[in-house]
């Protein structure tokens, strides 16, 4: 396995992404919210897409130097334009604005249109954490996934996450797509010749299917526990496009198989300040008192430790942080390879 | 099966709400929750619950007269302390009072502390829908579910609720529990001596169980889609104890199997005001351009038609409605049966 090290990651992203026109504040965000998703080892949404984002400025179905702006606001809530700003810059922006609006509400909505992939949602969630509040964060995304009874992809897997903050630089969080399973996991069955539960894909006619094979073209995911999932991706779909004025279920294009192509996704934000209900001394004591309560409960047979949700991803960040080195996978290695080779700027592998 | 006028069912439960010392106000606001909760097909969380709400007023769980209070508040939000009332008075409180500082802010949270069992979460959230609001409700709950590699009961189901307004009086909305399924359905399976899939409980090892049998002594729920729902479960607890002073996890006791027990459960209940973000015309056009896009999609071999969410309880309300009279359950003809015995109120069925 190669390795790299965090700080050369981060020089060779930002530089990759000034080389296709970004501002250096911007290009400083993106490689913050990729690499960081890359720590708590979520590779397939982090820097292995960077070579994807900086193809789709090119190809024009991103602005690389597009600012996006307020276009309404009121005490709590904003919807924001992206101007076909790359996901992770509005949506850096709206988590922000959210923040100090809940400083001062103690709760604010913003709600972005116009936008793109925005990587994963856990980082905008955390952003909230870091500042004492409790972040949600969710986007809609071109459909891949079929509804109750549909045979075909209606909706998108729609990712949705949260975090609150635990008092010591970490924060209880989750970030899922709505789906019973990732495309990625169904991809990867499928590389190995496995036979898939019955849960994870419906075939175009409708009927659960155990043959990986069929996945894009003839299956479609299925959501997460049947309506359940399919009605919060329905939530997500109201909050992040139909409230917006962004694409909604099949008006969003698939931002990295359609790469001139506007994608129009929509995000929303919503941070909720802690501090205002309750001091947050007290806080931290209730959510450690959650929280050992659950870890501290009997474990099933052979189960070694009950986790929070996000204490593995924790992990493995402070592992990471700790050698100041990140193992790679086959598919980043390929991919900023690629992005190497087409900018001209040395991939410092180790 | 036997039936029944809605107006006598109201009428019915108004007087025995009256009789355990409500005030006449209160008293119609929890026969509005149960019924309209009844109407909707969700018989598990109606009428059949008076008489137990009733025996926990008379057992000194819950108190009659109490009237919530507001202890801390600012521009979008409040914390309600429930002081023992009924769930469902300090509900309908708080998911006004949201509604009414979402009308000045564009969104706002109300969590509550010191209450107890709501009835179904889809009231309040249809309260904001009402208004032309999305309104999402959700409560904690004594733990019956297992987490993840834990093999007891560590968290509630924790339901939690969305709806958004159609513009024609309706709603798109979810209600749900968090466990991959009701306890009840596992009770109903039980009954009928029927094996049940492996994704409904764990064993007291933590292992997947087939037998209904051991439900709820020695097996626990399992979450909706495994660490997902567990995660989600958490949100829940977070926004609606840990955030608002409410019992955390094991801190709430059962509301119906310790009647004489202060049952300390938490609420949360949150307000977006649409017509803040967009006009509600475009609004409705955009929520009925995702609805016709999903029910227009291809059906799956044998299925008749494809749902929005809370469709087939809209359906439902509107045929009790237009009939002006209602089926009763076998558990509903017994619990009002019941309640008719010990208050002397004459149970009006047909």
């Amino acid at each position: 396995m190669k390795k790299i090290k965090l700080n050369d990651l981060k020089e060779f992203s930002v530089k990759a992404l000034l080389s296709a026109g970004m501002s250096e504040t911007d290009a400083n965000t993106v490689a913050d919210v990729l690499i960081t998703t890359d720590t708590f080892g979520v590779m397939t949404h982090g820097t292995r897409n960077l070579n994807q984002y900086i193809q789709k400025m090119k190809a024009g179905g991103l602005d690389a130097k597009a600012e996006p702006t307020i276009e309404r606001e009121g005490t709590a809530w904003a919807i924001i334009n992206g101007n076909k700003a790359v996901g992770m810059v509005s949506s850096y922006k709206a988590m922000n604005l959210a923040i100090q609006m809940a400083k001062k509400a103690g709760i604010a909505y913003v709600g972005v249109k116009n936008s793109c992939h925005f990587g994963a949602a856990g980082y905008y969630a955390n952003l909230a954490a870091k500042e004492g509040m409790i972040g949600l964060s969710m986007s809609n995304a071109d459909p891949i996934m079929a509804v109750p009874n549909g045979c075909k992809p209606a909706i998108g897997t729609n990712p949705f996450a949260f975090a609150a903050p635990l008092g010591n630089g970490k924060s209880v969080f989750l970030d899922i797509a709505l789906s019973n399973v990732a495309a990625l996991k169904v991809i990867m069955a499928r590389e190995k010749g496995q036979e898939i539960p019955d849960t994870w894909l419906v075939d175009t006619e409708g009927q659960p299917t155990k043959d990986a094979f069929k996945f894009p073209e003839e299956a479609s995911l299925q959501p997460m526990a049947a309506h359940k999932g399919y009605g919060l991706a329905v939530l997500v779909e109201l909050l992040t496009s139909v409230l917006t004025g962004a694409g909604i279920l099949s008006e969003v294009a698939s931002w990295n198989l359609e790469l001139s192509s506007v994608n129009n996704a929509g995000h929303a934000f919503i941070a909720i300040d802690i501090s205002k209900m309750m001091p947050m001394d007290m806080f931290i004591q209730r959510i450690w008192q959650m929280a050992d309560e659950l870890k501290k409960g009997p474990k099933a047979k052979k189960a070694d430790k009950i986790y929070l949700p996000g204490e593995m991803e924790w992990e493995r960040r402070e592992q990471v942080l700790a050698s100041g080195e990140m193992e790679l996978t086959d598919a980043m290695v390929d991919s900023l390879r690629q992005l190497s080779e087409s900018t001209g700027i040395v991939f410092p592998i180790m």
